[in-house]
């Protein structure tokens, strides 16, 4: 990417920060440090964190990173890098850094193991959460990210091809999801972007069941709730499948489900609010009389992770915007019997949105023989 | 592990929370969670968290679990289950239960997300970062913990044997890594403790290196850092090999790093601090003449999970304790030429130490044939 895609979204940062009062912000997720410096590294519990200011001089982004030597070399990725060892104290050089009499905003992530200390050592004058600031920038999407989030989600496609072609009687929930892996390599994927859900007959009421060794029978329902990482973009859906003639419930719900995700997509477009999409949802599956059964969000944002802050729920009353990308998925889920959960992403576009998911929706009984 | 197990470590905690005068605290680490009560969901952005405080009527530790009611069902995990819906606001459940005029212990890893509404809710009368007083109950070991960790550190050396049976000329760094994990189950354990190390050549100079596409040529040195989980519990050994007869220099090295990692094991006995054992190892580094080549602390703790807090390093001066386990990691990392580290794991006994690694620590000359 253009080094100066990195100073776009540094500036964007800054002028977010601004508007809810702020000069400076330490920024420690290590995804966010990529998305505004190009560099990325994993920490775990070392100290790594980027200083995001106004420069006093000009009003321009200003930035500092603070990384432990034992990380990669980081040249080139701030104004300045302030480089420690294990023995170093980070608490104290970033306080050093800061300016002490001014309020300093902090991400959602930022420990509390470096937040109280930061405190303690009064690095600023008052410490705010300003992850929107940055958390805004990364949810509106430009050209080249919405590019990467539709590649991710074709691989995604494919995919879900391969995975039903792996269902036969016998074969467990552990082995189709430890197979994926390849596929997705194979495809062209990274990584996964969370760890895959296999669901057969019943398991699937559990929406965040873990594959396990249970063998597939004929008749089970099965659900896959997959997703892919490429280029650093994460990918996410989910589909049920048939492996015998549904009944006449199984198709009730089934179809419940597939006309709450396609009424909600139908709806989507900018100004409508998250909490709309969520509701108009949640009413198709209430007005079926399967509303308890339907127990989480109708979806999150998505991007460099999984999950991204912004949830397509009842709490969030905000207008959705162009370049913003989530999933729609509803789901009922009746204990000890059945699961359905179909899930897409969509992109906001100028006047509706693009549903970058293609596997079809239609009930399909796979072909167990 | 029996019920009264928990309701021990709980007590554990409590005393360590009022010897630091706290009377109240409150858990989010999932791993901690499941330490004192038995129960284990990863909440990824979602709230979970235990409060322990001092129950008024007996002085007897009492708990309420906050979950997600997506989460898996907690029955009988604490004296009190809070469950919520992603609509609802937990920061306010955790308020109401609080006693807001007393201080509030948190641990370590409480997000910012988290602590900072905690604080402008007041659910406390002070926030004190109070890990301690979990991290040292998990630190110090009880007899069925040690077993689990000797018996994932045998699995540990049962895998180092096989990685050295996949090294031949063109086999790749991560086709080995990828390979593990199946090897591991095969050998009873669930999973990896973390990212597998292998690192052909030059490229085990970066001590974090991630195993990529190079190919094994004759004459290459091979490191492998590597660790399973195994029923909760974490391994992590390194070993470093020749593929040919070594150089003076290579032997040089890797004898220096054998030598510094026996002398501080050597010495580990129960009084004796981190920062001696880091010490010991490294004089004989800087004896030989590498002292700028051992770029990290000498080890860390594990248990539950691969790094636990309380380095082995110079800036840890505490005395080691029976029943603390720790890695004694020492490594030498000449930047593009060659990098050799040898890890064992340590139970530090009445008397001195148990080393838990039984992988021999002499040259080894692989055979490609």
């Amino acid at each position: 990417m253009a080094p100066n895609i990195y100073s776009q979204r540094r500036a964007r940062v800054l002028e977010n920060l601004e508007a809810i009062g702020l000069e400076q912000m330490l920024v420690s997720d290590p995804l966010s440090i990529w998305y505004l410096t190009g560099y990325y590294t994993e920490p775990f519990e070392r100290f790594l964190a980027l200083l995001l200011r106004v420069r006093q001089s000009d009003g321009a982004a200003e930035t500092m990173l603070f990384r432990n030597r034992l990380f990669p070399d980081a040249t080139g990725a701030a104004d300045k890098i302030v480089s420690f060892d294990d023995i170093d104290d980070p608490v104290s050089l970033v306080t050093s850094a800061c300016n002490v009499g001014l309020a300093l905003g902090v991400d959602k992530g930022l420990a509390a193991r470096w937040l109280l200390p930061l405190m303690d050592a009064h690095a600023a004058s008052v410490f705010r959460l300003a992850s929107s600031a940055v958390d805004d920038a990364r949810s509106v999407k430009d050209e080249s990210e919405l590019e990467l989030m539709r590649a991710a989600s074709r691989v995604n496609d494919e995919a879900m091809s391969w995975l039903a072609a792996q269902v036969r009687v016998g074969a467990t929930e552990r082995e189709i999801a430890e197979g994926l892996l390849g596929e997705y390599r194979r495809l062209g994927a990274d990584d996964h972007s969370f760890s895959p859900i296999v669901s057969f007959g019943a398991n699937a009421a559990d929406p965040h069941h873990e594959p396990d060794d249970t063998p597939l029978r004929r008749g089970d329902m099965v659900l896959f709730d997959v997703g892919c990482k490429r280029q650093g973009y994460c990918s996410d859906m989910t589909r049920t499948f048939f492996t015998a003639e549904p009944t006449a419930r199984q198709l009730e719900v089934y179809e419940t489900v597939r006309r709450a995700n396609e009424a909600a997509e139908a709806i989507v477009r900018p100004g409508v609010t998250f909490a709309e999409i969520d509701l108009t949802a949640r009413r198709v599956i209430e007005g079926a009389g399967y509303g308890e059964y339907f127990t989480h969000r109708l979806g999150h944002q998505i991007g460099l992770e999984d999950h991204e802050p912004g949830d397509v729920s009842a709490s969030h009353d905000e207008p959705v915007r162009p370049g913003q990308c989530f999933s729609i998925e509803p789901g009922i889920y009746i204990p000890g019997e059945i699961g359905v959960r179909i899930e897409d992403l969509v992109i906001v576009s100028e006047d509706g949105c693009e549903v970058i998911n293609h596997y079809p929706h239609e009930v399909r009984v796979l072909d167990l023989a």
